[in-house]
């Protein structure tokens, strides 16, 4: 099993070519243009010396924040070490025998369910049905898989199913004794998000597991910090007997208790992702040759079909980094994947595409 | 397998009495009392936003600032989020069937050992002969064990092989195949540490392993920050293959690039231990009851045996915290481990640890 190739190696990019990540436009992380909260960035200094100190190892000022911010109980909260570690220790503690995961979908649930020994099966999403989970997905609902796991919205792609959705398929895999899981890693940015997030559905369905990120929200993912919520107290209490102790570091778990509470912060992001979405959508759209994806969440999935050029090495030359989604199982060289970011930023990648399309 | 319950809980103390975290005088952790380097903490404050963007997913400063430490190949180092990662990664790629490890040691060897599915023999280290491994420990090594873990110096007993020593079991093993992990967690704590470490014979012998960790010499176990020695690089690749990414955050990745450098910081903390270490043995020694052993890193063992007082709960009600060892295999609540701290500490728990004993 080789390390999946994630978007965000700006390292390798920069040092291949010699220049400076601090040149580099990056396009290919998925981060919060508006950059660490004010309010994190003065707790941050103001507690530097907590690094002195363990971390608690049952981080219970943490759970209770993350609990308090969705109104559950803390006992259906796990943290982990960004939302990779809760996706490993949940595949470890599920123990799948046959899990069913979407083509293209995040690299790591597929990494992770093979290390815990599950035979991994795929639902091959459609470019001519737009990427969209349809009817057929259901059709490969059967007593021989015991797990779903779901990116919503999905990454890279984009596609995103509202809770009206997600509860039938909820329900079919109830039916058919196979949890679920379902990674909300981008919800925070999705419009109505927490109206449409499966945490509220947790009390009645103790087959549903629910991942959860703040560091593309909160722009720290350089700080790691995820979550996972579930009613079913026996697999979150494995998780937490399997865990190595200490795995989130003590700024980061200050980190989980000043954001959520910074609804100046949360406010903001909301309005420049509302302002900036379809703007951008609809410039990038109306390059020759590039079919956009209608975004959810704060990235654009688009292909490019007008020639066989590699958009991302044409705007690596002028210091663009954009996620080339060639190593996706299910997508060719021809999709990318891109951040949306603040307007100026934004305006000079669509400028620089114009540039490498219209004036080769 | 549960959680292991460690010493730095500091937490549950606190909440247990009602009481601030910041009024307990704590001799539970093993962390350097002069603090964090103020060359890592001025480098955190003027790097805060480097969280903004995900760590390097191959670490290359960091790995290269600790190869340079240690004058060893780059390819030779992985790194980890504290040592505790590594243990666990380690135990998972070496693929012990039988495997040997001292009781008392430290928790996590068995832990890991348990969930790669080893079969864990145990070294039954003596009272009677001070805890010292002996003779008896080398009629263990046999061709049916795999791997052998040793933390030296052995925490939380002290004990020390030094480097003649521990060769000796090296060859042993060398004879039945057998794999020798040495967690040196400790090691730059000891007097002549370096020469004493199992690294500078990495290259001749590609089945030694050494852990080493940075969080309780530059006081950053909220930083979490660990990593391993060894020339044998198919194992160390198979961790790289199977480990998370981004595991390691990126100002525990800074800070390794930073203390490594800090000569100032190394040379005063060997300094306040040169000066604090036998002093503080000896104050400790001298009390009615107490046998302490004598320490080579940054902590004392001692076990009590005057009356059946928990001195733990005695000195609590004092707001001092200690390490009861009690739940250590083949150990007793007789015995205890301390930090050695700065000199007002140390006389404060020495001062309570007499109206404790004397005055009851």
């Amino acid at each position: 099993m080789k390390v999946a190739k994630h978007g965000g190696n700006i390292y390798e990019a920069a040092m291949e070519r010699g220049i400076a990540i601090e040149e580099i436009l990056d396009f290919s992380a998925n981060i919060n243009p508006l950059g660490i909260p004010n309010s994190l960035k003065e707790a941050l200094i103001q507690n530097i010396h907590s690094i002195e100190r363990y971390p608690d190892p049952d981080y219970k000022a943490l759970v209770g924040a993350i609990a308090a911010y969705h109104g559950v109980n803390e006992q259906w909260i796990t943290v982990g070490n960004g939302a990779t570690e809760i996706i490993f220790a949940l595949a470890a503690s599920l123990n799948s025998k046959n899990s069913l995961i979407l083509a293209p979908t995040f690299a790591e649930y597929e990494r992770a369910l093979l290390k815990a020994g599950s035979e991994v099966h795929y639902y091959y999403l459609k470019e001519d049905n737009d990427f969209q989970i349809d009817e057929g997905f259901k059709k490969m609902l059967n007593p021989e898989i015991d797990l779903v796991v779901l990116c919503n919205p999905n990454n890279p792609t984009g596609q995103f199913l509202n809770r009206q959705k997600m509860m039938e398929i909820l329900q079919q895999c109830r039916v058919f004794g196979i949890r679920l899981v379902v990674d909300e890693a981008f919800m925070d940015f999705v419009e109505a998000g927490e109206e449409e997030s499966m945490i509220a559905c947790m009390e009645e369905y103790n087959h549903l597991y629910v991942i959860r990120a703040l560091t593309k929200f909160f722009s720290i993912p350089g700080l790691r910090l995820g979550y996972a919520v579930a009613s079913n107290e026996n697999i979150l209490r494995r998780i937490r007997d399997n865990r190595e102790p200490w795995s989130i570091n003590s700024l980061a778990a200050l980190a989980g208790e000043v954001v959520l509470k910074d609804q100046a912060y949360i406010r903001e992001t909301k309005d420049w992702l509302h302002k900036e979405k379809n703007k951008f959508y609809e410039e990038l759209n109306a390059i020759e040759g590039i079919k956009a994806y209608k975004p959810e969440a704060n990235y654009i999935f688009f292909s490019y079909n007008k020639d066989e050029r590699c958009l991302k090495e044409a705007l690596l030359t002028k210091k663009i980094l954009i996620r080339s989604c060639g190593n996706y199982k299910n997508l060719t060289n021809r999709f990318y994947r891109i951040a949306i970011k603040d307007r100026s930023s934004n305006e000079k990648l669509i400028e620089a595409l114009k540039e490498v399309i219209y004036e080769s």
